[in-house]
């Protein structure tokens, strides 16, 4: 099967990154197609440049239906344009977020976050209401780290590092969610670091989508997930209209 | 003042009918500038029309802060871009789902949102969720009209007054919200031959924006609303790049 | 258009302050009625202290259908006898923890209310919880000022403003809401002080009932919030009882 | 023990009938005191009645205070003014609603509330909230019975037993909570009836205040259920003034 | 009536001592049945522990039920098994987590639990969630006691006195629910230490049953709480099989 | 890797439907033991029966760590004893009710339960609750089939597929849950014949397990799931010790 891993912002390195995580968790038959869009932020930290990332993230997975892609992994702890991508894409699409949500609570009756500034804990939160993670999200903490120092991987670890052994002291968290696709690298150095289970959201969609495209599980294209209707896209944006099916 | 009162789609002959709705609520001192995007979908009925939409709404918004706007008022009922608005918006941005519940949950103790099709029930269903209205929306009904049907104004008229007497039979509603900007025209007549009040979200969503600007609330720019990062924007929408305040 | 807005406490100095920030947030064409009622406690702080304001609260109201006045503002944080109110007010009524809460929602991903005594924290909650913002009110702080204390408002305005630095520095608040009508004067100097919105609830439920008014949006007739049933009222409450409409 | 049982409206009949109801499950060593106040409506069947009717409860309360009542029952399905008498009282205050809801909600895994006219369904509905019962209240259902039909006890049980099949039937619910104090003498003949409990508040209340005045529970008197504040009361309401303790 | 207190784990000292505890709280008429389980874990203090100690509780219930007993208390802070008690019980069956906490929201507008080990809070904390005190309960402490520390009262006091202290600073805690059968003797010292209520859910538990019995309101027998089905245990069980009634 | 699939109870042909069900699901390196205990109800259909077979579950898990087994599916859609479990597994445990939630909610926004008789209903609500699938489960929906109905597959089938074809039209269900380790042959017809994804809990379950040992994510060992602590059992529950680790 071929995944495509779409990293929304524009940073190559990162997209890199993120391939590499998402191939060592793919298992033997699953090709990874790391991708970013060609247009858009170098990095998501807020509403306005996960709005705008959205736009490239669609085109990918447009571009991935021509090419048949099987599934869509989408590499950006806000999840933009989940429900989006689900609707246009035929096959399952996971959101890192939500991917290493699900997990997480699947291995301790609660998890705290782990992510970069400050100002992005409230997409954090809302996607933890909107999933129903409510009760066994403990705490969402950040770093101060902005996304592109996660490159710097030294300083990154050990801010990072600090903020989850907080987590297991005070907020008595089973397990740690790490709140960027640009932590992919560190899952397992800091889970041996605090002895608690740390899930990296790369890892947990790829393996998500692999599961459903094996059990032949597709997003549901009846009612409020199905194939958008067919209408006129005017403008530099025509090409984003879908014909029926 | 002055108001940009966008429409995400880009059907002109509904942006011109939003336009009326909002002049006709506007007070004396306040302009209203209806506009729609150059590009994008001429009708919003899904997440993916939803989050295409998005980027021609921010670049008004970008466009009306360079103007000098007021206030901004989002008039499609999924209130789409609203956080990553309010991030670029030095003054307050209403979206017509959020403002025409607001003034519901105020009149009444539960109202019924009747929107268009059936498979836009998720997105206002979200919206009441995120908003923290679940306790007061007792229903969301569906007329099964898409969006550019309710520019027959007989027949809409006809379908959406069905479902409105059935919220008053069926869901003891107090208060309709009607679920599309281009209900905007029917208000009055519903709400005269139902006997309870219809709350219209362009309406609503002016009064609210000229409400905040008088009383000097604008959005805060502190924590997680503040001016988006300044950063590189690259390719074709490199435009959207925001500059450091 | 004329406003009664009603200090459902008995201290006239107070219902002064109020009424003055009522005139100052007013429109152009509203009559500010500023009152309070004959008897009935001097300050109210706590659940005893609200139950026996709310009859000349009332009071107050079926006074003011008499002199049709257009709509009312209770002006107590605890929003006594708010659905009471609504049920024989022909016009809009609006709490001003009610108002407050919504504006600052409107404006923040999450505010902090700013009160008094530390016993009335808990009205505080009950409210959140009632009108839906659970999910935005980041904390509940008290200045343990007691009412009449805000009268000496150098010393107030001390204290609140310790405990609004505190919101933005431990709860990462967005927006303040004061919590009481005698903090009504403190807003602009609190805000400036400490650099984020602070939404005071007389203005913002001043300008709720002027846009209700305005719009032609009254309390929903039909159901829950129906005028009361006429019937008889005995004793010395005998004057409360509801003639038929 | 002496329990004073207070019958918020001023319907002697239905005092009466509530004493009755509180004695036949009194245990042996209970003195019932069934009242209603000199003042107020005849009956309860909405916010503004509910509003007034808690100025005549709490004198009740006061009085009760004076002549050291061990314990209080409000008899009103809507629990006017509990907090504000749980503030002034020494021992335990049951409103009705509040104690058939507890008790119903350990004999099943879901109940519906049967109650009056449907205006009154929003009272039940917050109180289901604020109590913490939404997960537990399978329903809540009206007869259209005005509370002074409930004196022509055989056309109430009819239209009572009716919606209280279609509970069973409809709802699944395990058990029924009559929605009134005028209920009082209908729960075993239903019971029978229907198959399941029913569970009605009067007897419920009064088993609750004793059962904590036996064991020596008392409403903390730390925080925000404290003696109100001493503080002045003007006009003719100034006998409701609280000394301090 | 006769009321069958089953301590669920095997400890016989603790076996006497909640038997102490119902007894003392009991009523003149009531015998009190106080025993435990020939098999499993001498004391409860997480998950496993409680999963093994039901199949013995429901032992002794059903030879209560032979017995003709005429209702039971499930004396482990986890209320282990009791939707299964209740189904084949044909009297009320109370566990002491929930018989404390509802009692405890009759008293305070908010409770902190006090428990055992760390590792224990999780279970209070689900059965908070599942009975619907989650705006009552401040705060789940822990003393870091093992439940058998308990027996030393001198120790165990201090400790549990420390965590009640900080309730009533930290958590502005109206009450206290003590969280462990084993803390049965401390109640009334505590209380009298910190000056707020202290609900000891034996005590609570075994009010709870003597009142349903007296009310005449037994578990529901009709939908979800219907005596099981009859059916065929195999292999060393199969004396659990129920026959049909 | 060996996963060890727990039918826990007692009917030979279910275990084995079950078996064969997993191993359908199981990649090519995954054994499948499917196991049931020796002593138990030969179906469970309500708490009690749940509770006891709880017991053997367990034993098969003490087992499974003796035999080194790598993860475990507990194949009842009450998903009795899984905390339990997790605490003595050193591998990922999952159950299928919580299996099939999970995977239904990443492929539609709202899916249907339908299980087996109507006295289950209540547990699968319980685990919407405690999962934290409030929002996206829309309804759940029993058959009346018994569990050892479902061994007549022509007449379940039947049975079943007219309440899918329910949860599609009216609860607007994108997904259906399959109530019952029972239904495990059914999905695929069910799904072609209806349209819409249908989740069946033993494949979802065994694909999570091999998820999570394939990325190695374990259960947390630090906090409320670590290792039971080292205690006595007494009478014929001893071996159920754990020993300290």
């Amino acid at each position: 099967m071929r995944i495509k891993v779409i990293n929304p912002n524009t940073t190559i390195s990162m997209t890199a990154k993120i391939a590499a995580a998402a191939r060592a968790a793919a298992g033997g038959g699953t090709e990874i197609l790391g991708v970013s869009p060609d247009a858009g932020p170098v990095s998501i930290e807020g509403h306005y440049d996960e709005a705008i990332s959205t736009i490239g993230l669609l085109e990918e997975i447009r571009k991935g239906e021509q090419d048949r892609v099987d599934g869509y992994v989408i590499a950006c702890f806000g999840d933009p344009g989940l429900l989006a991508a689900r609707e246009i894409a035929s096959g399952p699409v996971i959101g890192i977020a939500e991917g290493a949500m699900h997990l997480a609570s699947l291995i301790s009756t609660g998890f705290t976050v782990v992510t970069t500034l400050g100002r992005t804990k409230v997409i954090a939160r809302h996607l933890v209401q909107n999933y129903g993670f409510e009760r066994s999200c403990r705490n969402i903490r950040s770093t101060e780290l902005a996304v592109l120092d996660l490159e710097d991987s030294e300083r990154a670890q050990k801010a990072i590092l600090a903020e989850c052994r907080l987590a297991v002291e005070q907020d008595e968290a089973g397990a740690i969610v790490l709140g960027c696709a640009g932590m992919a690298d560190l899952a397992n150095r800091i889970s041996q670091a605090i002895g608690i289970p740390v899930v990296e959201g790369v890892t947990a969609a790829v393996k998500l989508v692999e599961l459903l495209i094996s059990t032949g599980l597709r997003t549901s294209k009846v009612g409020d997930l199905a194939y958008p209707l067919p209408k006129t896209y005017v403008g530099n944006l025509a090409r984003f209209a879908v014909e029926g099916r």
